[in-house]
């Protein structure tokens, strides 16, 4: 065995391989007892080999990686389980090939995986989601400038503002969720290609790993990799939505701006300069988008070979978990960073009171109550904020008297508003007020809107709670009958000797 | 207006975004039309404005893009028709920007072209579905050797091949239709980003143009772009398929392999080495793919911003639409390379005849027949086959006393096969027909399969077309509407001067 | 010819190679000169043909792309060019093939492309460079609170802070400058792939075409991509860096920083809040910067195909130059912003004012003049800090009293400190003075760091200067070569009719 | 300390940064060290601490990472090893920060790992280089027929084919080297932005540390990413080259092809299926291609951000080491495939002599010895080619009288070629034999090149043992003076407790 392989070949085939053993391992013991479950039921398997091969399989279950013997010089991961198996039992250990390629158990294995990986981003999401609608809420009231091209727009408030990422996120969620649909579906029983020819019950081991469904064509059912790149396109649209928000925060909370800081929890701070608290959280989870966005990009290239290479799946094997992963845990920073987050009111109304956010919604007063048209409106305002702010004056400063001043210059005539109370169009509150359609900031529609949001991602949370719990369910059931199965093991001491790995 | 702005910004800024505007030229129209509407409805704008503004907005209608005079020298897209409309009716031409911005308009326009881009790429996959589940049928009973890693293994057909494409591509069509459902619907009425303070009827506005409902959130509405990423992962994912099947036929078609060869209109010959058929399409689907895959991580790093920030939409403009057409091309490419391919029959079985694909069959038959077990098997055909192969011989030759010879070697004694007809399990075809579970390769299982897969396209293609109709009448009702009100003109002519643009 | 092809081929292949033409047409015109001139010098072409060829060919390079006749119908980009010169001289356009693929001419005409691009893309950088240096030198007294996670950490100024992104696009200029290196090399007269059987002049052909020498092996000539990823990567990376300042410069230019603004003819402004001027500029850089990274992905996904595959060059006609003039126009962009910057010294020097960049240097100065170790002097600082932002103080107002009383508090002993004059610590502008070490902010040092920067963006602007003269000069030798071969033209009419054209 | 932190902070983001600790630990022991020296050198630090300080640092180099104490809950990777120094020694291990951030020491730890890394690539790639070019030599009279669009095209040799991948690696490996010098520059000193306070000698730590130079502009020392990308770009483009040639060999190892097959040791086989035999290793270097082409992405995705933001370089830490490791573990694999692979002469000469590769040679023939033009040339080989592939005929059983035939049927009239012998345009050795001129596929030409593509292999290899050879010694200098500076320790024992750490 040993020197069979290049060094080379080792190190740059097997070895990439083996480093993803430990993200497979559980999802192999799973996928070999049920296998061997449908093996026994179907008569495939002599029960003697079969009480055997479960009692390594549970010794397997219960080793941990580290210690399980997973060595690139032995070949990649699968190989090593042989080579184990086979140390332990002997040729017993070659019924486990019976129906199944050693690829079909490794894909199986990571479906596995994934379900998992795909659960816990689809919770962290919610969590997110639940986090980020009760700030809604908490800052329905909590005013500020919005802003375009990072210049002050229209009056708004935080919460509206906060609530438009949830959307996106349950967006991503629903995205997830399909990409769960697709995960938890049964390769197993497709053969090497073509089908089988024994007698394989293909939904049977499905129901005993509890997927879905079968994949029903068998050469999709080997191959297919649509589904993770949907997902990961879904996980990484999903951090780059919470790396919008990262990059405002980072902002808003600069020396200047100062409308908010992070908790102590969240950012990193100084003995020497106690004033200067680094927000590393988001400079973090704006990373993390990057780096998501080429892990999608690396996987698309790496499916794009001919047909049936391997190649488009090995990579998979250690990519998508771990870019899962990397995923659920930037979103569960933004979810801790939203909720944790300390915005400074005060700042944030003092910088909207400085400003000229009215413009737009005087401009549409002028055109209701003054019947001139929208050009004359849109150059009578600007030009008496021009003249407002060459005086030190901010947008509720301005009157009647100088939008009739302004007329004069622009148009020739004044308005008629001399001496008139403009605060529902001067009072950055008042113009949020009536943001009252469709979406709009006013502090009761984005209550409800929030409260709506928050009942979506409860309903996702619940609905994965539910998932996880089926999983386990099954985990613990097949453990359960191999537990049984192996029991009848008989006494014959296993064949002590290594024996040269079979393979296809 | 003419220096207005910086030479490198015209040539670095506007005119990049210019360029797209043919892509958007007749959703701007639209949307400028059932803005326009909704505006009158509620009384926003005075009717003889209205009337002229609809004339102007038919004249664009039928306005050759080319003659439109989008300028970049004058702005955006957007600009260039303020300057366009005001020009033509002086300040009546302001009465637009009445409860819209600018960059509404815009991008209500992307939606109204992406969801025909979107379909013709849905038609597009439905038709290549159709055409290769077609051909699935007619190839149902060709046989060939199946490969891993380009070795043969094991016996299947070129029917039951080719459908292992059809599966994914219909998933891919979901994920495209799940993408059309975001693209139609209406972030009309959104405002700036808090909503506004008119009485804007954002329903009305979605059904004149044939959305299938509001994007509640205003500034979720205004920025969004999760669903660009999830349509485009989608259609690159659904090209790297194509691009898999073109890799695999670039090679089949090969000297060497000579299985098969494109129709002449997909071929490129040449006169003097006419017997060099050059598969130019599958070379154009592969690198199609490749340049799909950086355009998704474009639009993914793009949007990788702060939020609110229009560059991570402005890019969108023209790399969506163009990106999805390419994917449409190359899809109907494959769909014609598909249906017109040329199988060479006797060479695929030819090759299929000279291979040991029955390896794994034999192995099997003989655990269930001769009680040995698997490693035993295993190793009694692999010496079988190596001793054939040496001789020159083909499984096909195997006999059951060549097995026999073998588990002497190998196991010290016969396995009682001598003299017994082993065709079962040497003859590929019959092997084949043994493969009737779910989703296997035997005729009649494929057969059922890719009927069920051409249902699938046909209900795709109807779904698209019964939109395709939708959109046309809504966009014929329009302008419809327009002609009526347009019709109330009073006779004054319109103001003939340029006027500096509005912005916002 | 017509109908030669299917609909689809022309559509999803001939159709979007032809959409390169434009770019390719000067190029081939002077390829198939220089070709012609070698075939003739050395007898491989009669005498009368090469002269109409050289008049067609003459005539080719007066004709405008869009009346010349590249229409995907008839195949791609080269096959337009063969019909259209046999439909004017008929079976003497056909010499043009001897010892030339069809494939060599575009490659060819590629590079000759593609050197052009690449000057234009050096220049603009040099540009940008030589504008920063310039504007760093004039703001090496323009002091800011320097940042890090945008939060203030010490003092510096705005030009040594400009300068910092000057050195990098040097750095990318030269690895520009190797990229052109590698371009401007010939691949001519390398044949199909072994090299030929005729007796061509490789040299002869490069010095025609201004190359720098031969790419020596036949089939690297035909194939090599390597260099367009690393002018690709280069260009990227370039753009990137201006992305770098332009995400910085918004910032600063936000209401809340109001550190600076873009000239007018960087921004739009609108007429009715005349107080908001969106600086687009800095908004279509960063875009540009995320497009140009997909686009690199994509080259590089293109090129990982088997070798000897045309898709990996076919798709580089379109992507190279128009990936390498949006980086032109960006960086031109970057460098018009740089120059009209303008900068608001009083709003910087506040908020340096406000701040506590000092700390650093107090705690550097306690520990060298008042024998403490470094823990306690940070401890101490710290603690003067915190007392100080309590009371709404900034780092200027700390005291010799203030750290005594806060080194009693942190470590039970006063430091010494009473009464003494800390300005050199406390003063921003004596802090940045003692930054003379290499590469400091001390305004003398930044100063002739950007007088040696403008000194190698000047360098790099003269060898560019002398490329694109010798370029010139190259193509106008060449044209007056064709001239006086076609002037042998004899009189005998071309031959009217279009035959078949002739592919390899 | 513990608890000072969120879990989702310690997760999201320490975490992720201190996965990469053991890359970095080796070069922050040395950073740490130099910078201490040149402190000491400078009278900046007490030497009781400095000996102190020493001994710690010394005791970090001698201890396993894994023992080291990185631990996510203390910090990022730098506070990690604060607590545990100041753990060790109390207050002492304060003057550490003395003229130096943390974060420079994490970035001067970055490059001395990478330039190592870059070593090992670099020697991997001139490793292969030397490989292929003595297979080159050793095949270089070993003919096949090369291919376009995978069809027969024009005789060439193994030989010459393999060189082609050569040239490529060079090039690349020249960019590698320039990456090298750009790593292999100094950071130290360069304060946290502007330059320091502090007499810091920044020469003499970048001598210490082996650096060949400082990196001038401060602030562009601490935050520049231009040659990560630079190098990583030239890593992707390398291992892009070697998936070429991979994908290559993998369809000539097919069984149709069977011109070829690699080494035992980079294949897989089979105990049943021994005939087959999977070139695993092939599609281990293609998929590792696609990784990098990812790897790179997300490089220049995460650079993307405004200024001096610290997510830039932080996951450079460990995604850099890591993607090069990867390139040099797939270059090695390609080297020693290369080197091992079984070439069937057989297989590929018969290949040959079935196909029509001499068209493009008797075309060009006819045309100098029968004075007919080119496209009445082409005409007649086609005609004659079309022929004899009718009657089941190879390129080299044509003969002067078919030409004359098909000239007769073609043009009008015979050629006056039957009866000559056409050896000389009909045997692809003969044809391979005048291919003479500069690069060409003539053994003597190959065998020339190929020794000088050697000779530059065996340059950069010596180059590289140079420079390895100068890092180790700098290294075995630095703990020489580490250890003679400790050794000055004095016998207090080290402060026992554990202090809260400072952070910047």
């Amino acid at each position: 065995m040993a020197g069979q392989y290049a060094a080379e070949l080792v190190e740059g085939g097997f070895a990439v391989e083996v480093a993803d053993a430990p993200l497979l391992h559980e999802g192999l013991n799973l996928a070999d007892v049920a296998h061997l479950v449908v093996l026994g039921e179907q008569g495939l398997v002599p029960p003697e080999a079969a009480a055997r091969l479960f009692a390594v399989l549970l010794d397997a279950q219960r080793t941990p990686v580290a210690q399980f013997g997973y060595d690139p010089g032995l070949g990649e991961t699968y190989n090593c389980r042989e080579h184990r198996f086979s140390g332990l039992i002997g040729d017993d250990a070659g019924w486990l090939h019976v129906a199944r390629t050693r690829r079909e158990a490794v894909r199986v294995a990571l479906r596995i995986r994934l379900r998992t990986d795909l659960l816990e981003l689809i919770e962290a999401g919610a969590g997110f989601a639940a986090a980020a609608a009760d700030q809604a809420v908490a800052y329905a009231q909590t005013y500020l400038a919005d802003q375009t091209y990072l210049q002050h727009a229209q009056p708004s408030t935080f919460g509206h503002y906060l609530l438009a990422f949830v959307h996106p996120v349950l967006r991503d969620l629903e995205r997830l969720t399909a990409g769960l649909d697709w995960v938890n579906r049964s390769r197993g029983g497709a053969g090497s290609v073509n089908g089988g020819r024994l007698p394989y019950d293909r939904q049977r081991v499905a129901d005993l790993l509890g997927f879905d469904g079968v994949i029903e064509h068998t050469r999709d059912a080997m191959w297919q990799t649509d589904g993770l790149v949907g997902a990961l396109a879904a996980a990484t649209d999903l951090v780059v939505t919470l790396s919008k928000l990262a990059e405002d925060l980072e902002i808003w909370a600069s020396n200047e701006y100062g409308w908010l800081e992070l908790a102590d929890g969240h950012s990193r701070s100084s003995v020497m300069m106690p004033q200067k608290r680094n927000p590393y959280a988001l400079s973090m989870v704006r990373g993390e988008a990057g780096i998501l966005i080429g892990r999608l990009t690396g996987l698309l290239t790496v499916s794009r070979t001919p047909s049936a290479r391997s190649d488009g799946l090995i990579f998979a094997y250690g990519e998508m978990p771990r870019a899962l992963a990397l995923a659920a845990r930037a979103t569960r920073l933004m979810a801790g960073v939203v909720a944790g987050i300390r915005v400074d009111r005060d700042a944030m109304v003092h910088a909207l009171d400085a400003a000229f956010t009215q413009a737009t919604d005087i401009a549409e007063f002028v055109i209701q109550e003054c019947d001139v048209d929208y050009r004359t409106a849109y150059r009578v305002v600007g030009d008496a904020v021009r003249e407002a702010a060459a005086r030190g004056q901010s947008g509720r400063q301005l009157t009647g008297d100088a939008l009739d001043a302004a007329a004069g210059r622009v148009a020739g005539r004044p308005l008629g508003l001399a001496g008139r109370d403009l605060s529902e169009v001067l009072d950055p509150v008042a113009i949020v007020a009536t943001r009252t359609g469709t979406g709009g900031a006013a502090p009761d529609v984005v209550t409800a809107m929030a409260q709506r949001c928050r009942e979506r991602a409860d309903a996702v949370r619940a609905d994965a709670a539910r998932r996880r719990v089926g999983f386990e369910r099954v985990r613990t059931a097949l453990i359960d009958i191999a537990e049984k199965r192996a029991a009848n093991l008989d006494p014959r001491p296993p064949a002590p000797e290594i024996r040269p790995d079979v393979k296809d």
